[in-house]
């Protein structure tokens, strides 16, 4: 298949990880505080977006290894291999990142979020709404 | 910042939609079927996937427009224009789609799911399990 282009949007300027080897998985991470700036170009389309809202994040793991078929969930030597797609890894054939975060504060493309793991310099791809009407699982019987 | 190069790791093969003018949004979309092609060569990495998981899937919309600046939510001309970044249009910097699906059935690389809203033919950038603990928002006062 073609390979695709992406131009970033922006890219974490501040968090409390400057490597990747320090970085927390996505669960430990959810109180941190970290700034992602917005290319000057883009700052407008964040209108609308207030402190209080639930949004997903979706990065370039930059320092992502090259992806194995079977890794150990959470790296966890004691767990059995399982499929990568099965896992959360950063470590896949299109490493793009996904998190929740809440929004703390915006000020022009600066955005102050609770609840980010990405390291320092990750470039960012996209800043969407969390729509519970779609982002929340369906009941089983439904 | 630099241009970022992705190779999919499949397509979808069959949905309900063949052309953008046809696709649905989201929302209406749950309860379609459609069919995704994992590539031979990552569809090991499957494993572990079984019918009933929930399941985000990150997709390239190859078809987007341009992306504007301000746009109106669900394309409705009675909502006021708001920032792209606040709506989940398709036309964004970089085009990549975010749906929750489940699972109906893994046969080898060939996944039938629910809730996928993309046209046949749409790259596939990725899969990851839906994981309660961190695809939930967190209450107001935690």
């Amino acid at each position: 298949m073609d390979t695709l282009s992406l131009e970033p949007i922006g890219m974490v300027v501040d968090s409390p990880w400057q490597e990747p080897r320090q970085a927390p998985r996505q669960g430990p991470a959810r109180g941190a505080e970290s700034v992602i700036e917005i290319d000057p170009a883009w700052a407008p389309a964040l209108e609308g977006l207030e402190p209080g809202r639930d949004l997903w994040v979706l990065g370039y793991f930059h320092c992502a290894r090259q992806a194995q078929i079977r890794v150990r969930p959470r790296g966890d030597p004691r767990r059995p291999l399982t499929g990568l797609f099965n896992t959360r890894t950063p470590h896949r054939p299109c490493p793009v990142s996904l998190t929740l975060v809440r929004l703390l504060e915006r000020r022009g493309g600066r955005l102050r979020v609770r609840g980010l793991e990405l390291v320092s310099g990750t470039p960012i791809l996209d800043i969407k709404p969390y729509v519970p009407g779609i982002d929340r699982p369906r009941k089983e019987n439904s």
